[in-house]
């Protein structure tokens, strides 16, 4: 950590005001980490699916997390001293000074706090444990304004415009939808670091299938994929996917399917496959609108860390905004070939109505044909209440032609935590060697994670080498290339630098490089050198940084 | 805006609750312009300056505010009924109302209500104009928690990172600090649309320069294009940059040097020139902490819309945030050639105090050393006043090497409003012609900026074009290209739907790809089309995509 404070990858926001927990700044390399593993997501989970990317808005208005359920459910118990009036997030408080695990209810930690008398870290005695709702809120608009919160997930922006989407999609299931940006949560006491963060990035994929259809067309990719799980009972497994669905360890194939997609793109990412695991939800544990859940952890210096959560939603959010919003978040899905019903219907007897309700008739016949069968019919014509008996309509069993259904879509959603997955990406990179008899740092990235993508360094910082250099260094940014210049100190030291931000070639313009236009590129994980042309060197450069190719298939190897 | 909400462009937030004015969804086509426009700002504005960026949270602690000023400046005037209690914005509902430009002062919103007898549209009197500030507030923490604000602009969280980021460059000016992400502004009564929102995009840039040189090396790149320029007096100029500098109108070269390379980035974004202009502050119009501002403007149906504004900060943030934090927030900038100083100083005698103070006689001679050079001098030792005359010390004059000095940088801005700037895009973009005799819809977005980059297209759904149509499909999004496959409808029905929405290419599998493995390429713009090869398919796009070359240059014309 002190090396990514260091070097600028994080920083602790507001130090110059004192700090504040649960906020992180990323600085200049930090920031290029997260913007490629964004980068990196939408590939996998945008472009290479059928899915698209929306963004909405961070500030929700109340109704929209009533519907969902955070207004009432998102929430922590907490307990605050009577004396000093700290409060502290109980569950926390309780493991950290008990040593015990107490469940998130306000009945189990009564009861912890009263069997072990539970003080306060001044000795004052705590009040009864409360809910705390966990959403940041806000007032939209000037005066007493409306009520409005900073979403706690990106999701719900998504569940409320499904009926703008599923249009976009031409109402044809499955699809997905994703969102990359800030979600909010307003922990009770939380430690300082990136793992537990107030506000914090989500990548999101709500992937909108047919309930009665949870398969993927891909999952052939992964099903012979053998993976380490560890299920709600705590039982460890390591089988093939395809085994895991059979034995109903995962609940389905599309379930299973996110999970090794997920793994794909966390090792893509840079991620070390044995310090990886998926790990299902217990029972107790899941969020209030999941069926099954499954966290991809990652091994960090906090321990095992869940960095995404694969939750089986169900139906559970359409339902909800369906019923609070009054809109009808269905989707119409037709059957292979049409199918007959029998049907009770109403036939209006046109020679009774006519003469008895004269101008009314149109409208009576109208509202007759949409009745529910049955043998009076009540209705309202123009404000008044008219009852007909069987004298005015017929109850007839027809057959009808039925071309589909309307249901409402269930949602599988692997989300994303990228602060925890950035974090964990520069834990796993971080390595020691030892090159030339010394130690050195080294960050292992992934060539296409390094936030600077490549160094150029004059052998000596004369005029000659100066401006060839900069030359270089202008031409490769024209050519969207994270480049830096850097002329300071000797060049071994300047290797060392930027190995240690795990930029992963450096280019240096030496005494040939005036005589014959070729420089050196240094491969930052071998130390070696190859001399490349400098015409062809944006080529080269651009193959090496999207591939884990070696730098000999480009050029001659280099001895100093 | 009809064809940008049904096709999927932007949408009313929280539609199916009844909306909310202020909010706007990017729905996945405006969705994709916004995140292209913030990829080419980066090009242009991080990898092409020494510059960095940087990403801090959206929520800030009240202490950076109160420092900012925003606590106490950021505010609009409002006006509340005594009947209806409906507040609106003092200048907006002056001008609807009366058609007046009223100045946004409380005296001023006075003065005019007073002379006119301005009422409420419900008849209602209103209550005395009040400054509202227009933050949206929150708190950090549960129960009284910590009072915080959502961040008016992103520059306030790289002015506090001052000193870190100093570190980074290695106190080396001038440098830059980007910051690409949300802002809030809590509208007193925004109209529904995209220009006056609640929450919207910045890309901010905070050049760091030293102020006695507010020069950009390659400011030479521009200074002979002529630009159109409307000065604080309202007088119009079309003239060169130089030109420009040299007669005052901007103030100087590195105002000018970015007001360039804006214009150049909006061209190259999709803008129109002919719609374009640089429009400079007037002296009440500017915000508490310039001390000149140059906004680019753009013609829309809104009439002129600001959509980047490029102001000259001074010191103003850096020195705040020094007196309120107590952190120097200055740098060193060594001279250079170190210069010698003559300097009076104070020079202990040793022989005089030591005897007299005894104990006390260290701490004397170093609070002495440095003290200001006086006959009489006070100093403060454990507690206890001491005041000493030159029986204690001498005053010599010496003379002294410095070889820099301290100073707190200035801060030129361009800050980009990226919501205002993609509605623009997709206006200016926005076209009619013939085609075939019918009149056609076509979003001539620059190809870069397109949402979905290619639309691959089976002449008719049969399995022998659906599956090599797929395939392509797959090909071309396994290489990053957005990419939607279509086979629903005529094929002229969709390149028209394709054309709407700006897709620069379609790629057509007909009756020869089954012969010969080749496919057409077909563009929006002139709808004509060649013929290439599969193989070839991905390196030609690509070139296309990333240029305005003619597809001519790739295949033989194709003749329908």
């Amino acid at each position: 950590m002190e090396m990514l404070v260091r070097r600028g990858f994080l920083w602790q926001s507001f130090e110059i005001y004192g700090g504040m927990a649960g906020f992180i700044d990323y600085g200049p390399l930090g920031n290029g980490v997260r913007r490629k593993l964004e980068n990196l997501w939408r590939e996998f989970f945008v472009i290479n699916e059928r899915a698209v990317e929306i963004d909405t808005p961070t500030i929700g208005i109340e109704e929209v997390f009533i519907a969902s359920g955070h207004a009432s459910s998102f929430t922590d118990v907490a307990i605050e001293c009577e004396e000093c009036g700290k409060i502290f997030r109980a569950d926390h408080y309780i493991k950290e000074k008990l040593g015990i695990e107490a469940e998130e209810t306000i009945e189990s930690v009564k009861e912890v706090m009263e069997t072990y008398d539970l003080r306060c870290e001044c000795g004052g005695k705590f009040k009864h444990p409360e809910n705390i709702n966990l959403m940041f809120s806000t007032t939209i608009g000037p005066g007493k304004g409306k009520k409005g919160y900073l979403r706690p997930e990106t999701a719900q922006g998504i569940f409320i415009d499904f009926k703008r989407l599923a249009d976009y999609f031409r109402e044809k299931l499955p699809f997905g939808v994703t969102q990359i940006g800030r979600a909010y949560r307003n922990e009770i006491s939380p430690r300082q670091g990136v793992i537990r963060l107030r506000e914090f990035n989500q990548a999101e994929l709500e992937y909108f299938v047919d309930p009665r259809n949870k398969t993927h067309p891909q999952f052939e990719r992964y099903k012979e994929q053998k993976i380490k799980l560890v299920d709600k009972f705590d039982n460890e497994h390591y089988i093939t996917l395809s085994e895991a669905v059979e034995k109903g360890i995962i609940a389905h194939e599309l379930l299973a399917y996110f999970i090794a997609k997920t793994r794909e793109f966390l090792l893509k990412a840079g991620l070390k496959d044995e310090k990886l695991r998926f790990r299902q939800h217990k029972d107790d544990e899941r969020a209030h609108y999941a069926v099954d859940c499954w966290d991809a952890e990652a091994l960090t210096s906090y321990g095992w860390v869940e960095i995404v959560g694969i939750a089986d939603r169900s139906d559970y959010d359409l339902s909800k905004h369906t019923q609070y919003s009054g809109e009808d978040l269905s989707i119409f899905i037709p059957f292979k070939e049409p199918i007959k019903v029998k049907k009770k219907k109403v036939v209006p007897k046109m020679d009774k109505i006519g003469p008895t309700f004269k101008e009314k008739a149109k409208k009576i016949v109208e509202l007759l044909e949409k009745a529910e069968p049955n043998e009076k019919i009540e209705l309202e014509v123009d404000g008044e209440k008219i009852v007909l008996t069987t004298e005015y309509f017929e109850i007839k069993e027809v057959e009808e032609e039925v071309h589909g259904e309307r249901i409402i879509p269930h949602v599988i959603e692997p989300s994303f935590g990228l602060d925890r997955i950035t974090y964990s990406v520069l834990e796993h990179a971080f390595d020691k060697d030892i090159v030339d008899g010394e130690e050195r740092r080294v960050l292992r990235l992934k060539r296409w994670m390094s936030p600077v993508q490549v160094a150029v360094l004059p052998l000596l910082s004369k005029d000659e080498f100066v401006n060839v250099a900069k030359r270089i260094s202008e031409m490769l940014k024209a050519n969207g290339i994270f480049t830096e210049y850097d002329d300071s100190g000797s060049i071994g030291r300047r290797y060392r630098r930027y190995d240690e931000i795990g930029t992963p070639f450096c280019i240096t313009i030496d005494h040939q490089t005036l005589e014959d236009n070729t420089v050196t590129i240094r491969d930052r994980d071998t130390t070696k050198q190859v001399r490349v042309k400098i015409d062809e060197l944006v080529g080269i450069l651009k193959e090496l940084l999207n591939s884990e190719k070696d730098i000999f298939e480009f050029g001659e190897v280099f001895k100093e």
